[in-house]
């Protein structure tokens, strides 16, 4: 069957399913990685699952592979077509259903956006606690095939925590409904463990039963100027043992802060620079309970400098310093990034021996060091020197990341945190996943992908 | 090979490792469920995972069975070694780790008692938050290969989300190490997940790292008396939007009350029986905010009466209200138990059916309703009538099972919340799983232990 055949059959399955506009194609064919360049066959936008089983069913006959396509956000490639591969976006399926208050669960197609999510559930005194940066563009079925972290993980745990139940279509049109509006269901082996983070290889998510969590009533955020990541350490103990609800521990280096106040125009409220800082959320806490924390954290000499906002604007803006960063890191150089996790209990001396291999292996490149430090989280940013030629740097970041991940297998870390494997990790995985490991998750590929259409080459190799 | 080759090549993996005692293989072959009589063809009880890989690799390839052990309080029979299978206790592996505080992890060996990992938590404010009935007996790897339930999933969720790495040993004695000290961790197929809740047939945990939570500072117990079902989820949607933090919320009703009044010497705090009653344990609140959320509750009519735990030891006598009814159920008669969970929305259509199927179809049967009825885990034990032979009532309950699994599949539950599937409700499975789900199962049974040796005849048929 030829190329043309097969756009002829996807055609001949309803009107406007089918695009090959070339300007769409180069938009749907990648995510926010930018560096495959896309080149899909055809774009499919179903508006039902039916849709979607028969598009699977059309290219499973032809042998053509199917790259599902949510808000392409990802950093790690999982969601790039650059390999004539049908893109199938699940964007046109974005109902969602009332909201069940009393069970605390909503139902929801895979295309409904993030935030529109939230909007959704804000009136019940509920939400989806799945929250980032990009959330006004990713979509729910996205979220749950990367398992998306952010934030909020610190007090909710990853999305894998809040999904119930999942509709799914397999490559060759089959429709699964495994779990749904259930908390519990020991019924055998919970099959929707598997789709939940495996960056669609195994299945396209169509729907999802969503668990909410009911909404704080009050959320404290404030930032601290520390000594060093042990300050930083120092201060996690100490706020993990004060009863506090924590929504959120995140820390960032004087290195980001100098980048972001190149890039935006915002204020730091510290008279002078530290090397590091911390910021904390929480939640439904006494005021009088949250400022007797804090005065108690510069009486024991813990912080150097701190600032408590007061009121959701002061609030915003003290957000925007670690949020800011990314972007900054992007507008004011050229980053190359990496999404590590470290056991907590690592972390430090973990550092410590990043700072030796990069002074001594690649002495004069900067590092920006941010993240998720609550969960063990790091993104890993080096910058470009400017004196490096832009081959080169990749050539030299590619060695760097294998020195950088060797370090991480040492500390049995992860190479991956939230970003995922997609295309862009995927001959890295080895630094985190044994023989044996990759050897079951081959198995598991050819038992639900037989032909292994479904996202070729993202996570594993493309089968032969 | 004949049965005594293997036992000659188990005994020359080390001394003391294998038994054939009689009364050893009695105890070690059964648990909770006490219907299938145990035959097993030796016990054995290694001290570390080599022992146990070498225990696997020795009845892989003399095609004998194996069924893992834990403390064998099941009540699905997923413990049963009844066709001459050697038993693999891990009660002799309970190593615990010391906790990482600053991480909020432990690691410890798969036999380790739930109980006693509470005890390890404990002096660092930490609990590994697993909780019920039988958590003096009960062992971690069988918690974790149930997903094991019980009384504070409304607050923390089932056992899959306090695991954080897993050590496994496959039937072929292959040692897999998945997941670890990491909160995050995407890096493809969760295999970790594979393992949680399939009891045991798909590979034996041998250790695992636990994710801890911090031990709430104070608990607030109440039982209020309320009118029928629609009284219980009137009260349910109240203290869902209280705003309060919801630590468990259980129901029982007059007849499970009058059963355990009979057997145990307990005391009602109320003075004149309601048909339903609910138990409510909400976390960290100040003591006046409780008072007036009670005082509300009787003045907007939605409690008959109630009483407010005045300290540990009235809590303690109110959760023996609710945590004495299974035993007493079993002491003063002969219940039929099941174990369903119903979407929450759907409880009370659910029930009003129930009601109709026994009085149409089992007139004269007593039903005594109880259970976790925030997560819609209903437990259904219906006690046999004392004019009614003992193996026509069982032949009658299996007919009523189909009756009760079909309702349960009409409102989108599950035949088995928390108590799993085994030997038990292996044949009734298709009432919840698609012939799609059952076969996916099949081929991941296949991909881990295509000799179909690990626990057969578990969850699905023995393979032939």
């Amino acid at each position: 069957m030829t190329a043309s055949d097969v756009l002829d059959r996807l055609r001949a399955l309803g009107d406007d399913l089918v695009t090959t506009d070339p300007t769409e194609l180069a938009t749907y064919g990648r995510d926010w990685t930018k560096v495959y360049t896309p080149a899909p066959l055809a774009l499919a936008r179903p508006r039902t699952t039916e849709e979607v089983a028969a598009v699977l069913r059309a290219c499973s006959e032809a042998g053509v592979a199917v790259v599902p396509s949510g808000g392409r956000t990802g950093l790690a490639g999982g969601a790039v077509a650059a390999r004539g591969e049908v893109v199938l976006s699940l964007e046109r399926m974005r109902r969602m259903d009332p909201v069940d208050v009393l069970g605390g669960t909503v139902r929801v197609q895979a295309g409904a956006i993030t935030a529109a999510v939230h909007a959704h559930c804000e009136p019940h005194g509920l939400t989806w606690p799945v929250d980032f940066a990009s959330k006004g563009s990713s979509q729910v079925g996205g979220n749950i095939s990367t398992n998306a972290g952010g934030v909020k993980v610190i007090r909710y745990g990853l999305t894998r925590q809040w999904v119930l139940g999942l509709q799914v279509v397999l490559m060759d049109g089959t429709v699964l409904e495994v779990g749904g509006a259930l908390e519990k269901d020991n019924t055998g082996v919970d099959l929707r463990q598997l789709f939940i983070g495996s960056e669609g290889i195994l299945g396209v998510i169509t729907e999802a039963t969503l668990k909410l969590a009911p909404l704080p009533r009050k959320l404290d955020v404030m930032v601290f100027a520390v000594e060093g990541l042990p300050g930083v350490l120092r201060l996690f103990r100490e706020v993990r043992q004060s009863g506090l609800t924590l929504a959120a521990y995140e820390f960032f280096t004087q290195r980001c802060l100098d980048r972001l106040l190149r890039h935006r125009d915002l204020r730091t409220p510290f008279d002078r620079p530290a090397d590091h800082y911390v910021l904390i959320e929480v939640e439904d806490t006494e005021p009088d309970a949250v400022e007797a924390w804090v005065s108690g954290i510069f009486d024991r000499g813990l912080a150097i400098d701190g600032v408590l906002a007061q009121g959701p604007r002061q609030a915003a803006e003290l957000w925007a310093l670690r949020e800011g960063i990314s972007e900054s890191l992007s507008a004011t150089g050229q980053p190359h990034k990496n999404d590590i996790a470290l056991p907590v209990a690592a972390l430090e001396a973990f550092c410590a021996e990043l700072d030796t291999v990069l002074a001594t292996r690649y002495p004069g490149w900067e590092l920006c060091l941010f993240g998720h430090i609550g969960d063990g989280n790091l993104h890993v940013n080096i910058m470009k020197p400017d004196d490096l030629d832009k081959a080169e740097f990749l050539r030299l970041t590619k060695q760097a990341d294998h020195d950088l991940f060797d370090l991480v297998r040492r500390h049995a870390g992860s190479i991956s945190a939230e970003h995922g494997i997609g295309l862009l990790k995927r001959d890295f995985l080895g630094y985190r996943r044994s023989p044996d490991e990759l050897r079951l998750m081959a198995a598991l590929k050819r038992a639900f992908d037989p032909q292994g259409l479904l996202n070729p080459g993202k996570v594993l190799p493309a089968s032969p």
